[in-house]
């Protein structure tokens, strides 16, 4: 069993957190800000303090590093990102970097002979924001859909070929371990302190769009009226209806955009956003062809239903689970696998080497909000099966 | 029986619907553009060819006046506005202004000896824009709830004063006469010529915004969730399905806005813009009503519901509409009483004078739309019903 200084983790933790906090509005840190490189350079210290090699790269990911005395070995990685929504709290991925950085001072001072290189990193841009979510990370393994404009990387002081130089060797890395807060509601109702994600779900976005008949909201009769809204509204409501009477699976519409939106005018479109979240592909399929069903039942007007985007499933690596799981029976700490429903630094991770998910609960799983909130004891808990784990992996892999 | 110069009014008419018009995009001719000073130029050069005096008010509303031998008399006013709805047709107003040239034309070339002064108006400004509907008609009527701020006034070259100014005397006038398309299906529907509007339907805008809570779109579970949408896209929809069961009554909604519009987010809130046209009091406040007791029934969002504006029916003069219906009898034409389902200048001008309405159908009832359309045998009933009408009324009244 290796020792955590819990004070120290604590102490650095919730120091962190005020780097960017406004009083009641919450943390404010988005990527390239100034408090976000604020909260960088006190990580930084943090690992030099802690005797550990740093590096920041192209795109502005910390690294600190613990050499193994083994000359040709891989390097197994932690850490998760620095950056945080605007208002949001400050558990949010500063957690996963801060808890690295406690479970490699603790195993340095353990004196433990580790095989395999040890490296905390604080990615930088994992929210969602101009530069597209987990920016970081994605540079990092270097998987792009499509790179964002240089025009607007530019606005961060990036470019193309900043981009491209921050893709590491993957080879070089034996796996990924990720601490993060659940962000959702599930381990803190059934008071269970470790969840073990087995899965970062996948994520569908389709577009509607109802056309009608603009027409005048008085010499109009209404059962004349070709009118998107009324038909559109059922549709919005049937779905959700649908959505919640399913099982394993989460749907949403966040975007909802009326034309012409002027009070006197009968609705002529509907434009509707939604989003479909399951590790299960055949529910997410049946959702997407629910949203078709619906459509081709409208009575006067049309819809057009189109694949916005579709991300699969990420399988977490099976034995990183296994590992995770005996390492809680170890610690004698309640867990249970489950799925992310949110994505993480460790999704473009897990596409390019062995990744593995720690969650620790929300209370009453708030997320993205300055009331954002877990346990000091559960944080512990999570250090500690960090650190555990990344010893237990580091005698397994080669 | 006053002789109408078909030729003449369908060829003045048809022309001026060329001045702002794009072709496959209809009519812009929005109020003070240049395509509004260009057909206002035409129909001044209209009305003097004719042999009328011509003047233009402070705030541009075009005059165009035939003198009667009587010296101490008072006027009758005929006519309606000369701008247009971006993309509009170009029927809607300018009929009742080219009917009026037309009909003041024909009874000057007939050598009727009328007792009234006869006046042309082509109001400015009626459609709905920065200075709210039916701003010429209110400026000469001197009835404004509350004037538009003077920085707006002055990107139309206008100010306060140049308001106030174009203040005519209701004492100086003894009617207004109104000719206008209906803008609505009923005439057509029913292959009836002439409609005769007994009151310019009222108007009553609720305000509703339904609060939930913004959540994590992935992570937080369904049922879990206070949102917004789920819960308003049902209220909307049985509003609707509500207002399509009542008689003599229509309600719209025309405004919806979803917060925070972000496609992985839960919906926070949603505001509704309704709006209820009726003469009838009871309905109005019954469908207003229903509003509430559907925000009532919420589940797990809240719903605060505030009146927005409310304008009342208007009547249109009981005597004109007698005389109307007479003129009608005595040309054989087919007639009904109806209500107005659209506000007109009709509406301030009925506060300060008997007013009157006389509608022509309009096809397939299309408005506000490049594709608004009056059959010409149409139209020129309705001139003739017009003039026939101002004789009637001259005759009539002191």
């Amino acid at each position: 069993m290796i020792t955590i200084n819990k004070e120290r983790f604590l102490s650095d933790f919730h120091f962190q957190g005020r780097i960017g906090w406004i009083e009641g509005e919450g943390l404010f840190r988005s990527a390239y800000s100034e408090s976000y490189f604020s909260a960088r350079n006190f990580i930084r210290r943090k690992m030099e303090e802690a005797g550990f090699s740093t590096s920041v790269d192209s795109v502005g990911n910390l690294f600190g590093r613990l050499e193994s005395r083994e000359k040709n070995t891989k390097t197994i990685l932690v850490g998760s990102h620095l950056d945080s929504v605007g208002g949001g709290g400050y558990y949010d991925g500063a957690l996963g970097i801060i808890a690295g950085l406690e479970a490699l001072r603790a195993i340095k001072e353990s004196g433990a002979n580790v095989k395999h290189h040890l490296e905390i990193v604080a990615f930088v841009a994992e929210e969602g924001g101009p530069l597209g979510g987990t920016f970081g990370s994605r540079s990092f393994t270097g998987r792009f859909d499509s790179y964002p404009e240089n025009a607007l990387l530019g606005e961060f002081g990036l470019d193309l070929e900043k981009v491209q130089r921050a893709r590491a060797n993957p080879g070089d890395y034996a796996a990924f371990l990720e601490l993060h807060v659940e962000q959702g509601p599930f381990l803190w109702k059934k008071n269970i302190p470790i969840g073990i994600p087995t899965h970062i779900v996948g994520i569908t976005r389709y577009l509607a769009t109802i056309t009608g008949e603009a027409n005048h909201a008085g010499t109009t009769p209404m059962m004349d009226r070709k009118d998107a809204l009324y038909e559109g509204a059922g549709l919005v409501h049937a779905w959700l209806d649908f959505m919640r009477r399913q099982e394993g699976i989460v749907g949403n519409i966040g975007i909802l955009k009326l034309h012409p939106g002027e009070i006197g005018v009968v609705p002529s479109r509907l434009e509707i956003g939604f989003e479909i979240r399951s590790e299960n592909r055949e529910k997410v399929d049946l959702s997407g062809r629910k949203i078709i069903d619906l459509s081709n039942q409208l009575d006067r007007c049309r819809a057009e239903v189109k694949l916005w985007n579709h991300k699969d499933a990420v399988p977490m690596d099976e034995h990183l689970v296994e590992v995770i799981e005996k390492t809680c029976r170890n610690l004698d700490f309640g867990f249970t696998r489950m799925p992310s429903w949110a994505s993480h630094d460790a999704n473009p991770l897990a596409r390019v080497m062995p990744t593995g998910m720690i969650f620790v609960p929300s209370v009453k799983g708030k997320s993205h909000s300055r009331d954002e909130f877990t346990e000091d004891a559960h944080l512990v808990q999570g250090v500690q099966v960090l650190a555990e784990t990344l010893l237990a992996v580091d005698k397994d892999l080669s």
